[in-house]
Parts: structure tokens; sequence; C-alpha cells
């Protein structure tokens, strides 16, 4: 199967078995100009990833699509994507009438949970979410193996979930969004606050304001208590939306993607520990892990491509 | 199918066939005494459904049984319920030896939430959520028409999600869940302490404090202050949390039980109001409708007995 993740910068491709051994793998620029210009640019990468293989296109089940915005996956449709200047556009057919091949279309965090549940570190459980804290905080949710996408496949946006009611204003209109405190943006608002608020600590004297990235605040926890303090609220509030998502599905894991998951250990481990604790019943019972994503980038092609199987 | 409903107080009983018309209902109280006092107590309301009919036992696909407490649907335990005080009670297994017939069980709120799917309000819905505002938050996922339970079936918990992060104590240990605001016992606190605080109030000269009920605020809300506000911050409390399960699932529709939804318009309207605003993107791509149970108290006994269905 071929997968192709459209982000805001480029549009990534893989060519796959159903083992999810890869045969090739490239990449282009994303456009801004219009559904007509995604699709020639899908196509040559399928294109380019068919040609650099002795796989011949009859082999090819099918193309799967992660766009992010919102997507009617049923319709093939892109209702809404504001990065990439679409609005009811209908991708899947468009990409579909050009290849000859068939075509289908889910959201981009959902393909991104599909492609850790069926190649990465969910591969050995049947309900998984997985949660991506990146610009916002992305989700997907994989029930009995499958995506579970809400009506007109517009759910699973487990960003948009309030922790603190009144609290942060969120993009969505809503306040005390999930988000709002757990994306790396929420993150590096948190260092600079910190930074201008101790300007006796090492997080000051070391980082510069302009550059502050999420792994360095990480770096100085051990040694600064600035940025320990701010390592561990954000810890705790991403730890109070993923045991509202424990309670909620109890899945079998939460998988965590996005760069703060690079952190490993310094993450997971106080993450499941308050899990252990807050947990409904306790966690022995039916046990919820929580594990860091391994397919990276990866996970969203991956993921587009394991719709075919 | 017969359906069986285990409450605190009383075991609820009902024979129907796969339309949901009831052949015939009947109920007994329940028993504190462990397992094979409840085991006897469902086997002789059984007896007594049968015998009340023409149909005979061997027409029976099955009898459902909805049950409180942490329940492992699928090995037919019943794992712990402190008010029935049962511990590891294989419930299924001791109802089928003394029947004959197939029996599956499942947690009381998935029940309610399944009858009303099924035979109810939910009925032209293939993804619903069910809240139940009682004692605390009861909660049922229908997915697809299929209930949904988690990892061995500890899921949809959804009174226990956080929507105030330090609020209030919950007896679940974690602080500012859902229940803790719009269970009914919270809207009855809520209730004492406005009119203690507020004794030139028409709540604290027309109710009793000892004998608080949850109709009464609503219908004192048009004429007096003090009951408008209570009924104002549970509604948005109540709506905060609804509009959570919308991003999250985004089902079709989200059913009110327990007593409080005969307040009917009077809690629905604003609450879909504030829903309408409030859900990300908007409630008209994939809308999602706020719906007050109709079966009432009899949704748990039909939701066991469309197990069979």
């Amino acid at each position: 199967m071929v997968g192709i993740d459209v982000g805001g910068t480029t549009v990534k491709g893989v060519l796959v078995d159903a083992d999810g051994n890869i045969y090739a793998k490239n990449e282009t620029d994303s456009c801004r100009s219009g559904g007509c210009d995604l699709t020639d640019k899908i196509v040559g990468l399928i294109e380019l990833l068919l040609s650099s293989t002795t796989d011949s296109r009859g082999k090819i089940s099918g193309v799967g699509i992660g766009c992010p915005g919102i997507i009617d996956g049923r319709g093939g449709m892109v209702v809404f994507a504001g990065n990439l200047n679409l609005r009811n556009y209908p991708l899947a057919d468009a990409v579909r009438g050009k290849t000859g091949v068939p075509v289908r279309l889910t959201n981009d965090a959902n393909a991104a949970a599909f492609g850790e549940k069926i190649f990465g570190v969910g591969k050995n459980y049947k309900d998984v979410v997985m949660i991506t804290l990146g610009t916002g905080v992305g989700s997907g949710i994989v029930i009995d193996g499958k995506l579970y996408e809400g009506s007109r496949t517009s759910g699973a946006e487990l960003g948009h979930m309030t922790i603190v009611e009144d609290g942060r204003r969120c993009s969505c209109g809503r306040r005390g969004c999930f988000e709002t405190y757990a994306s790396a943006t929420a993150l590096m608002s948190d260092v600079r606050s910190a930074m201008f608020a101790n300007r006796n600590s090492l997080l000051w004297k070391k980082v510069d304001p302009e550059k502050v990235d999420c792994r360095v605040v990480f770096d100085l926890a051990e040694a600064d208590n600035t940025a320990k303090n701010v390592v561990d609220d954000y810890i705790r509030h991403v730890a109070c939306g993923i045991t509202n998502i424990a309670n909620i599905f109890r899945p079998e894991a939460v998988i965590i993607g996005g760069g703060i998951s690079g952190q490993g250990d310094r993450l997971v481990k106080p993450l499941q520990n308050y899990l252990d604790c807050n947990i409904l019943g306790g966690n022995k019972y039916a046990p919820v892990k929580i594990l860091a994503a391994t397919l990276k980038n990866g996970a969203g092609a991956l993921g587009a491509a394991a719709l075919f199987l």
C-alpha cells in the first residue's frame, strides 16, 4: 500500500507491505494553492514511490491519505483545511481519478494513531488512544483494532476537552481545553513566563527567550528549580488529561507522540505514576500503560497506508 | 429475552421480544447477603416472569443482567459491588447453572445506555452516549450500535473526567470530577448551600433544607434569583462535561437520564444552546443532539435484555 501524510509544509509518502516493511519513502513540499495542485503533488509523489521499486502499480492495493483539518472520511472529502486553503474538496476522488487506485482518507492525527497501533509501539494492543503534543494536541482513538472517528469523522478531539473550567482561552472558543495546558506551544509559553519572572534561574541565564524549545526545560529541571516547577506543572496537566482519557476509554495503552515524547522516561515515568495513583479503582485490574510513540514523523504515512489492511 | 436490572434496593425484571414489546414485568427487593442469595432472587424473578405468560422457557434466547459496580462482562463476573456485598462472584455462570439459559452481564449504566439506544429515545442513532445524573454520574457509550466498555469492561466512566483541575474532592480520590458538579447529589448540596447563604430567597422560605429535591429548584428558578443562580451554575457544569463528551466522541446524540431529566426542556434547551455555541467547529456539520431519556427506570432492564439482540 501507499501512505501519504499531508502536512502544512511537506507531503510525506511511503510504499509499504502489510508487515510495515518500507520499500520506498519520499516527500515533497505542500502547496497552499488549492485542491488541484495538492492532488498533482500527491499523484507525483505516488509515481515517484512506485518508480523507485520493481513493484508495479497493479500490486498496490490502495493509497491512504492522512490530512489535517475537518475530514469527511466516508465521503473522501476535505471539508476544511485552513493551512492548505481547502474547502469541500473531494481529495480521494481526485487522486483516484488520476491513479486508478482505490483511495481512503482520514484526519492526520487519526492516521498517526493508527500507524502507531498497527506498526509501532501499540501493535500488541487492541484499544489504544494516542495524543500528539505539538502546536496543539492532536488525538486518535483505536477501538477493537479499528479507528473510531465519530459522527462524520469529526470526533476524537481530545485536545478540546476542558480540564480547567474558566481556564486558559483556547483557539476553539472555549476555556481550559486540554491543549491550552498540554501542547508544546503551552509548555514553551510557560517556560518563557517562568524565565521572565525568575531572572536568577538557570533557565533565564542559559536560554534565549526567542529560542525556547521543550527539550531545554527538561534538561535544566534537575539543576534548576524554576525549570523543575515548569516541568512539574506541565506533567500534572498532561497527566490530568490522560487520567480522564483512561477513565473514559480504559484503553490498554495511551501513546504519546510529538517532539516532547522524545523525553522518554523523563516524561512517561511521572505520568504513569500519576495515572497509577489517580485512575478510577486503581491501575491493577485493567491496567492502562503510557507509552512514548516510536514511529515519530513516520506514523502518519504508515497509518494512512494501514487504512488498506 | 429477559432483562434484569440489579439495583441497590430492588431487582427489576422484564420479558420482552426483539421489538421491545413487554410481555411481563416484575421486581423484587435486592439482598446484601452475597452472591448465592442474589442468584436465587434473580432466578425467582425469571420464573415469575416466565410463569406470567404463555411463553415457555424454551423460547427465551437469553437473560441479560445489568449490575452496579466493577463488572467483568466477558467473564460474567461481578468483580466488586460494595452495595451488594459482592466480590469476584461469577453471577452469569450461577444464573446460567440454575436456569439453563445463556446469560450476559454488563454494568448497570451501560445497560441503561443500551436500553435507550435500542428501545428508547436513541433508537434512530448509531453512536450515542448516555449520562445518568443521579447519586453519581453514570454513563454508557454505544459506538456503531454496540456497547463500548473499554478494557476488561472498566471504561465509560465519564463521571470521573476532571472538568475543574483542583476542584471539588471526588469519592474516587481525584478532584474536580464531572460528577462532583453534575450529579443530583451535587445539585442538592448546592441548593442547600445557597439557601443558607440567602435567607431572603424564596428557596429558603419555601423549602425544608432536610427535604431538598432537584425539582423544586427548577420550579423556583423563574421567580427566585437564588434558585436561578443555582440552576444556571449547575447547567453550565453539566454543559461543560457534555461539550467535552461531544468533542471526544462526536456522537449523534447525548442522552440524559436520571430524575433530573424529567425537567425536559428546562434542562435540555439551555444545555443544547451551550453545546451549539461551544462544540468544536460548530454544531452544524456533524450535529450532536441532547435528548432526555424516555424509558426512565425501565432502561436498565430493557438494555440488559437487548444484550441478546
